[in-house]
């Protein structure tokens, strides 16, 4: 097939390129190094030294001779998407190519503002240039299982069936996001469900878990091509900031109860799933929702697994519990179904002991480049405005004195 | 109170600004004149001769003695919008100033985009700039029925009660609206329950029907406080174009079958809600959603109850099924709850026949002023680009032809 990976440089969006290159279909990249950028802004680094994409790209080709095409622009920029697609001519477009964390989209207006415009108008764009351009190909969206917030009833997968008052429809499921990030993506919902009525177009919306791990087989290929992996408070994900944080004798950063559960999938089950998703595509008009996670685990059941795991490397490491810079419930009722991968033929890489043996191993290996200034939320979900800049230089300032005793 | 009225030189916002200033609240109006702007865009007219904002404001006083102050500037320019905030310092803010029309989103990609980020984003702003500058003030937002659609049961009032699989749990009443301007209010209803979740701002949800009239106590004090009357395809509400219609001898356009039912209220019940709200401010915390409409019809309906208050006035007009322009259902199940507003006090002023007459009456009044060429729909919503000039052209021309035999 021909599939187009928008945000083909960032940490699914790469494994899925490499993964979907090798399996032989024909893969363009598009990005615009945003996510890049980012880092630079932040003032954070992946743990892994990941490489500029083009070196990537070159590597891979020599590697294994197949080329990955690049189309270097901003998805925002309708003239650039729709020329890219026209040029392309995709069977499926995989869109990751958005703002992906929700403490970005809580420091302050600007940034929740354009998280907010970046990914409405990027997915807006794509469907216009779909409608238009390439209307048989299939759109697969990345959403997230966070768009379903902590209902007190079990999750279903995007629709749910409603009887009231004598009366019964199927409804899209109700949602209750956490952060403005989190309410792009229903927002980026509800504009793909319309447009697929509409126009007839096919659309998979993925609700993703929360995604862990670095090395996929095509990863593992080449110390040029490894995957990114954030461990900082604003767009590492907590397993992998356990890792990092039990790697470099930290205690584990557990925000309030840590009862928070949620769905968590290797990045080896992303790649798989967004296959599964290009070779079964939806039918026009259908837009149809996948939960795509593998298990439920609360936040303190992560941080004792990290523990344990540590404790096996002779590191002893201790649990904090932060005051929760987020607004959520701490403990809750969490029952998310995640069967219609499965049944399409996901075989899970469940979290056994050996992986996590082997993130944290990962963890190890690049802990020399943590920066454990990075480790302590700054953004706090209460505040209109978090001044992140003055917090990080009085934290990095607390961790040198505490060093130097 | 201290009342700021955000979009006060439109259809619904200038009728509550007088409303509320009449009873003598001290209200201040915030415009950029977007409104009048698209009116030159489309080359349409309110059917009613509209002053200019500042001579209503000037005929107002002289009349009345009470003064409505004028902030001049876009909601989208957040500077702006939080100056104004910090200076009227209001103790309810309604904000009408969206982009409020369904097919001029759908005109094409820019217009869809436009509507959703100037609609999104100036909520964003001024969730923001109340968080920041008056969090106790209520903010009282304009929704729009057609966040929910057409389900196949009950609407309720913005949330719903769910039990599935033995739990049960109060969740955001599931949407299904049908353009990309009604998910911008879709999008705008989970960034303020989100808002209100975090910050304990206080807000209200208006999730308003079709509005029809134009007349209020205030408007007719004086000719120059007339208020807007569109009948044209793209801002005129369905009521108001039949009535232009039936005045200059025109069918009556429904779109396919006519069996869609909508909410539909008078705009002297839209003020009285607003002030209903405005006294019975949401609690810190709660984002609460009103239905606020009086009676449903159907649109077949409505032509039929048009058509024979036509010829009681001597005036024959047919009813015409086009074939509909809208990717909607012509019939379906409608039942939708609307009794919180009447429980705060609500007296509907439902729409009778001598109502309607007098409808009928300005219609007649100012039909001179009344462009046929307007009547039809020329924004479908299957197309993703409506080249709505040059259609315009060639009706304007198909209508000289038709003159001239």
């Amino acid at each position: 097939m021909k599939i187009c990976v928008l945000g083909g440089d960032g940490y699914c969006g790469w494994a899925t390129a490499l993964y979907l290159s090798k399996k032989g279909h024909s893969v363009s990249v598009v990005d615009n190094f945003m996510r890049r950028q980012w880092d630079h802004e932040l003032g954070v680094q992946t743990l892994t030294p990941i490489q500029p994409l083009s070196d990537r790209l070159k590597v891979w080709r020599e590697i294994t001779g197949e080329t990955i095409e690049l189309f270097v622009g901003d998805v925002t920029d309708h003239d650039f998407l729709a020329s890219t697609i026209e040029t392309f001519q995709p069977d499926a477009v995989i869109h990751f190519a958005e703002q992906r964390a929700a403490p970005y989209s809580m420091i302050d207006r600007k940034h929740a503002v354009f998280t907010q415009v970046n990914n409405v108008v990027g997915t807006l764009n794509l469907l216009f240039a779909l409608k238009e351009l390439a209307p048989d190909c299939h759109l697969i969206k990345l959403g997230t299982m966070g768009e379903y917030g902590t209902p007190n009833i079990d999750i279903e997968e995007g629709y749910i069936t409603i009887e009231h008052n004598g009366r019964k429809d199927v409804l899209p499921y109700p949602k209750q996001p956490g952060s403005f990030y989190h309410l792009s993506k229903v927002h980026d919902s509800h504009n793909m469900m319309f447009a697929c009525k509409i126009w007839k177009l096919r659309a998979t919306d993925l609700n993703q878990g929360v995604v862990y791990g670095t090395v996929t087989n095509e990863v593992e290929l080449d110390e040029a091509l490894v995957n990114r992996f954030d461990y900082d408070e604003v767009f590492g994900t907590v397993l992998n900031r356990f890792c990092a944080q039990a790697a470099t004798g930290h205690p584990l950063t557990v925000y309030g109860s840590g009862g928070q559960t949620r769905g968590f999938l290797d990045i080896r089950d992303t790649v798989r799933c967004i296959e599964i998703a290009c070779l079964n595509p939806a039918a026009p008009g259908e837009c149809r929702v996948f939960n795509q996670f593998t298990e439920q685990f609360s936040v303190l059941e992560l941080a004792h697994m990290v523990q344990t795991a540590a404790r096996k490397m002779g590191l002893i490491v201790d649990i904090d519990h932060l005051p929760d810079p987020r607004v959520e419930a701490e403990e809750h009722y969490y029952n998310a179904k995640h069967s219609k991968l499965i049944d399409l033929g996901l075989s899970p890489h469940y979290l056994s002991d050996s992986l996590l043996d082997s993130l944290m191993n990962i963890a190890i290996k690049y802990r020399d480049r943590v920066d454990p200034s990075l480790f302590l939320p700054q953004v706090q979900w209460r505040n209109a405005r978090n001044e992140r800049r003055q917090a990080l230089s009085s934290a990095a300032a607390v961790s040198l004195t505490e060093g130097a005793f």
